[in-house]
């Protein structure tokens, strides 16, 4: 179902980070389902985790370590979220890094732990400690895409992305992977993102650099509202790229990266919507002219979380009506109707707060018709812009969601 | 599809407020799609309108008429929402409360336009017109069942409680009507209540009266968060009882009139949710043990928008994670997640923010089953308490709202 998003064919090794793959039969049968990435010494770690209060016992354990130690491996196991599950999930987060760390001969702080899947179960530590010879035996440059696959729960598309930059006279590297968002199906829980760099950089940079690009991408895309307890965005850079070491949050040199992994984010991001559960429309929701850009990014995600304008959106209903009221009830704190105009794939709908007078409902229909939507609101109230990316809201995602755990 | 919720059989009549309905087909055929609402001299009126700042043009005209003069008459609509229609639509809302005015004999400003349906169109003028000497004609107390059904767009059951009360020695009687929420259907939108007594009380006891009763009431009842453009309630009282007035929004004999028009407004406000799009459970969320009630309503709602806890209720699938989730996320200042309990319809789910030890997925199963579900949730933090209703979110749910408007 996946709209216009093709699975990932290749992605390039980053030197310095190494990944491997093996089916621990943690939950799902007869494929990879345990993930371990190994970082050369000397690399930085910046990482964004999910606000929802109840973060999953592999958050607070890698949230932790973060703060102690630089980290020299992530292992990431897919079918259990480890969420709801108290001390002994914690205990359980804990050991795995421990037996990693042993592993490699580095100490249980240098390993972060990741988990999607069911929330309420703890991975199996049993087979989990099985596996991790197998793992650092196959670690290997050249597994981005294996890993890709691995992390999947019930996406149906492999999610990566690969860039290139010049930076300092040296070509950077930059690859991706992602999982999807929107607790994609009964229990499962979690947007995982893993984007490796050679470049070199001050660990403060890095750490800049996540969150602004975090801020255009991951932030921006919503499937369905609801907040995963065990979200992470991890930004790995080995500074094996042989650049002089950008040691300031501005400059060209930085901003060329900046740039760089903004774009593989916002890619990668993108990717998620388009594999929404149930997705049938991918939705870009531009809001221009707010008086600040959180007025903007309140407007968009309003609109964005309608059930009505996602039902609309499927129904290719040009149901203008209904964008208007989500507008109206967004919480920003002014709103001059009779300035606000909207857009839906370049077709003028609405002009100072009612219905355009040239807007035909041909006109909507033919703009409502495509895969690909753009809603663009005018707020008229200064010079501010957001943009939110998601998707419509299909009986499929009913489908999806109401189907009993199996 | 409504759950649990039979039509209204029989409602009473309030002295002083008479009702006539009539097809003036706006835009349904055969069928009543007006109604007219006349209350004799020295009633009063208190009014809640919708916080969409797209307010309809019919509730920024009775907003004003409100605020201008004692109302003596209420006009409304079906069909046709009179939102986002700009200054036309303004126009058609002043005329249409002058044209009764001056049949009745009093100012237009003494008179309340609302209207319910598409967005975007305002009722024909002229059909109106042609209606109003026969409303008028037709005026009689007996008439809140006929209004109730003329006010209806796509419910599918007649909502309407009567109760009666006595204060002061003397029985009052309360009759009340509404109409669904939840925009439920393309471009429908609104929801509308109407309650009357015959009670005798001061204007601001009236108004104190109507804010605290919809504060438990319609403001506690969510189908798809989506505000509508026209929500409009309004109490109205003739006097007629023969109490002696009531002065103060205090002592018993406010406290007893109070009790019972909440009883009146949380029974329609029930009936909305039992008869929400598509609904096939009904849903009571209660959170208990928060610092402020307002925590508790803030964490109660995410719960209740939560597609994926609507799509689990839909599925009867005890699928406590996704409300531990929305908890989780609920944008509240503090939460002590080791302290959280939920409960599922007497089940022990969660304790101390994980899986609750006793817990077995039977009887999460059994909890989940009938078509009636209480979800507590205690928040560990402090007194306070708050219940919202709300329905889940089904097929139905969408095959409403993605239905091409016809």
């Amino acid at each position: 179902m996946a709209v216009g998003l093709k699975p990932a064919e290749s992605l390039l090794p980053v030197p310095g980070v190494r990944l491997a793959v093996l089916g621990a039969e943690l939950r799902y049968r007869n494929r990879p389902d345990m993930v371990l990435i190994a970082l050369e010494p000397d690399s930085s770690v910046a990482a964004t985790f999910t606000r929802n209060r109840f973060a999953a016992a592999p958050v607070i354990v890698a949230r932790e370590h973060l703060a102690s130690t630089a980290p020299r491996a992530l292992l990431i196991n897919a079918g259990q979220a480890n969420a709801g599950t108290g001390e002994p999930g914690i205990a359980v987060a804990r050991a795995s890094c421990k037996l990693v760390g042993d592993a490699l001969g580095v100490e249980a702080e240098a390993v972060l732990p990741f988990s999607t899947g069911v929330i309420g179960v703890a991975p199996p530590l049993d087979r989990m400690a099985a596996a991790i010879p197998g793992l650092i035996a196959a670690l290997a440059e050249d597994n981005w895409l294996a890993a890709g696959r691995a992390i999947m729960t019930t996406d149906t598309v492999l999610k990566g992305v690969s860039r290139q930059a010049v930076i300092d006279g040296k070509t950077i590297t930059i690859s991706g992977i992602t999982k999807g968002a929107g607790m994609i199906r009964p229990n499962m829980a979690t947007m995982l993102a893993y984007v490796g760099t050679d470049a070199a950089l001050a660990p403060a940079v890095l750490e800049s650099v996540l969150v602004a690009a975090v801020e255009q991408s991951f932030n921006c895309i919503t499937i369905d509202g609801d907040t995963s307890t065990n979200d992470a965005c991890v930004l790995m850079a080995t500074g094996r790229a042989g650049n002089t070491r950008i040691e300031k949050a501005s400059g060209s040199a930085c901003q060329a990266f900046q740039d760089a992994v903004s774009a593989v984010m916002q890619e990668l991001a993108q990717a998620i919507v388009r594999d929404g559960e149930g997705a049938t429309k991918f939705v870009a929701i531009r809001v221009d002219a707010g008086a600040t850009e959180s007025d903007c990014r309140e407007v968009a995600f309003t609109i964005a979380h309608s059930p009505l304008v996602k039902t609309a959106l499927f129904a290719s209903d040009p149901n203008w009506g209904r964008i208007l009221a989500a507008v109206g009830r967004a919480p920003i704190g002014r709103l001059d109707i009779d300035r606000v105009a909207i857009d839906v794939n370049g077709v003028a709908i609405v002009r100072g707060g009612a219905v355009a007078p040239s807007y035909t409902e041909e006109q909507g229909k033919a703009a409502m018709a495509p895969e690909e939507i753009e809603i663009v609101v005018n707020l008229g109230a200064g010079v501010s812009t957001a943009t939110v990316w998601t998707c419509d809201f299909s009986h499929e995602y009913v489908t999806i969601n109401a189907e009993y755990r199996t």
